[in-house]
């Protein structure tokens, strides 16, 4: 090869290496940086999880989800075709793939509860077995709310053109469907599980509802986000609120919230109230069957059956030519 | 093998299986609870999909709103370089995908409207190429009216460093864009699958647009979540709006929410007007030409043109060693 | 092969042809609109990015940041276990590939912004590995006062049952985290990327948190659904904040904008303050240390230190038989 064709690749070369060179000094400093990580990691001040079971996965949990919303509403989410021919055995299959990856991950929560606590885990198999089959056995009460709350998404909402739509694409019936699985799960006490499903459908739809409120059937949230139902709450049955309301605790003193951690600070909510965008409900009043209440109101008392409260129009400030 | 030496592999069978007839029993009662659920689907109180056509699929959806984001926006969001030599094929090839999966989704979107109206489907075919052809021709205009969207972004935020930054990362953006071409579904007709869009777009931003509003050009809102538009809310143009502001329906009374159905049921905004955070303007009332409504404010009447309208300052009640 | 055997194929192939030809009917029109696609790229009014450098990927910023956390949190958000023994291998290669990933967008960044301002970019590489080491120096610091962050979550919830539980699946949380990390890439002038970073937390919680923004150590956000801490705010020490609270601008007219572009036009917030869910702090006020700020209260003026301001129990109207 003649001498002046190796110019080029020499100087290519030569720029690559000294590029290399000064990538590299970048490169060797990082060993010290995770030196560095290391040493803090060893302090009080942080959070690891080394040394430890292995823990629920955040993916695993979406899938389950998803994979009971499929069984839920059998069809619309499946990307194949469901007739009667192929229902049991396609729903048969979708449920013991339900059972295996929940058994999973209630074990895994359960583990890691245990080991919180230092406590042996000898019955942690069975027991996320138990619990796996327990929710399976709960699916047929579970279609049954759900279809009540779908119905009541097209009752209350003049904009719903069908109940497939609604089953389709409404926020409100997709954080109510999470909140329902997580609330049975709530119930047979798995630990951590139930707040990664509904803070799942929380980061989704902007709707917060604690696995521990207690929710009626026929409910309807309109729009929703912003939404926070905390977890002492109880709602009756056909009650609709609006994007925005706090069903939420009063303030607490920072000294006094381990007081509360076990009593009930949130809304009790009877049958067939509507509570409309931003209003907030603190603390445990109860607001009385039938009523209504309005925009941005603010309560902290009780509200009596069939009464509406709304703010006192505001006192506007209109500035400008045209005055009304 | 020595007899000694088969103990061990005994054991650890006889403590496998142990464990698989424990586990064993939680499956063998599976089928029980699928038949349970398979006898609920028979009810009328629960909703399914089956014997039902193929329905359009969320993730085709988000598919083909990010496609057609990349032509709309050429370059911002390809993993690929654009340059001009290239231009016109690449913009060729994602534009004839974006038609065949659009047409897809509106088949499967018309096909299943059909159905629930029991209804014969003969030109479905022809009709969701046609809507994908339809589609397609309003690129150019909507290219255009999302620039002067970009544009009101840069200048309504001083916190915008550059225009590329808007199209990057703002969430009002990318809701407007979502919404703008789901409008262009909903004046073709399409059902279903406009909603699921804006529904889409809702999850990833707090911003939920019904794609029957009607919007003018120019259009910004800053930071977004909790925003909603009502299906026959009409904005005119350069409007600016902020997080939380609600333009919707009035309460309606149960019996009546039919009746409403197809009436015009949400506001007016004319052209220039800025909406401050949390605001709430219900009903159809006429917001005039370049008012300004300030945060908080709850309005179910007219404003003149030229008008600001503010909440009263709220008598503020101060408790502590410091009162002002 | 017998005659009569051929026609079923026949006929299949002519329906098959006649679709097509109604099909490609609609495909021959497609490179027309691809044509006007083309032809409104050339006006002023539209935004592409062709013949430009390649830029920043929103997959791969989502990457960093999940690589971050997982780096941040050792085993919380890891596939695999981590012990003592494979920890510092483990963090060692997270690490360096954080570091490639990082240095990777931020030279992208740098290149955009180079390009915008038509500068040369002879430094970019070396910058761009610079800021990534500087980036990962910064880790163990990010480590102590996210364990800050952890515990206010733990102090201040009493829904809270453990600090995993917050880990796993607080959106507040997970929003600060990720603002902290914008946060050091801002303070190391990179373009862009700091913001596409928030977004992805603001689209995944809620939570809008200007990368700009200067915040505390122990800082904890309830819920967090509408929050917005705008680009010049300044937050104390153990602050403590609800969902849909906004530490916005003051309203501009349009013409000011530019001017204010670069001013301090946000709260500052001291120490040990709590402010309730949708209040509006706006403008650039200082509410003093230890004071707490009432739902919905909207602020503009100063709060002297250990000051309450609550709204003034606003009148309500009952309307019903039970009007307490």
């Amino acid at each position: 090869m003649p001498a002046e064709l190796e110019k080029p690749d020499q100087c290519l070369l030569a720029d690559e290496t000294s590029l290399n060179e000064s990538t590299l000094n970048y490169y060797r400093q990082i060993p010290l940086a995770v030196h560095k990580l290391l040493a803090t990691c060893r302090k009080d001040s942080c959070f690891d999880h080394v040394n430890a079971t292995p823990i629920p996965s955040l993916e695993s949990v979406s899938e389950i989800l998803h994979q009971a919303r499929r069984i839920l509403f059998p069809g619309y989410f499946s990307p194949t075709m469901l007739d009667s021919v192929n229902l049991e055995y396609r729903l048969g299959q979708a449920t013991t793939e339900l059972f295996e990856k929940l058994s999973r991950q209630v074990l895994l929560s359960i583990q890691h509860e245990c080991m919180r606590y230092n406590q042996p885990c000898s019955r942690c198999m069975q027991l996320s077995h138990e619990t796996g089959l327990r929710f399976i056995e709960t699916l047929p009460g579970l279609r049954e709310i759900l279809g009540t709350d779908t119905r009541a998404a097209m009752d209350g909402d003049p904009a719903a053109k069908s109940h497939d739509e609604a089953i389709f694409s409404y926020p409100g019936l997709f954080a109510i469907t999470v909140y329902r699985m997580a609330h049975v799960l709530h119930g047979l006490a798995v630990p951590l599980l139930p707040r990664i499903m509904t803070e799942y459908a929380h980061s989704m739809t902007g709707i917060d509802i604690h696995p521990g409120a207690k929710i009626g059937e026929s409910f309807f949230i309109d729009h929703g986000t912003g939404v926070v139902i905390g977890e002492t709450t109880e709602i009756g049955n056909r009650v609709r609120i609006y994007q925005g309301v706090t069903l939420g605790a009063l303030s607490l003193p920072r000294d006094e919230i381990d007081r509360f951690r076990n009593l009930k600070r949130h809304p009790t909510i009877e049958d067939d109230v509507i509570i409309y965008s931003n209003a907030s409900i603190l603390g445990n009043p109860v607001i009385g069957a039938r009523s209504i209440i309005g925009g941005n109101v603010w309560i902290t008392e009780d509200v009596p059956p069939d009464t509406k409260v709304l703010l006192k129009v505001p006192e506007l400030v209109y500035i400008g030519n045209n005055k009304p």
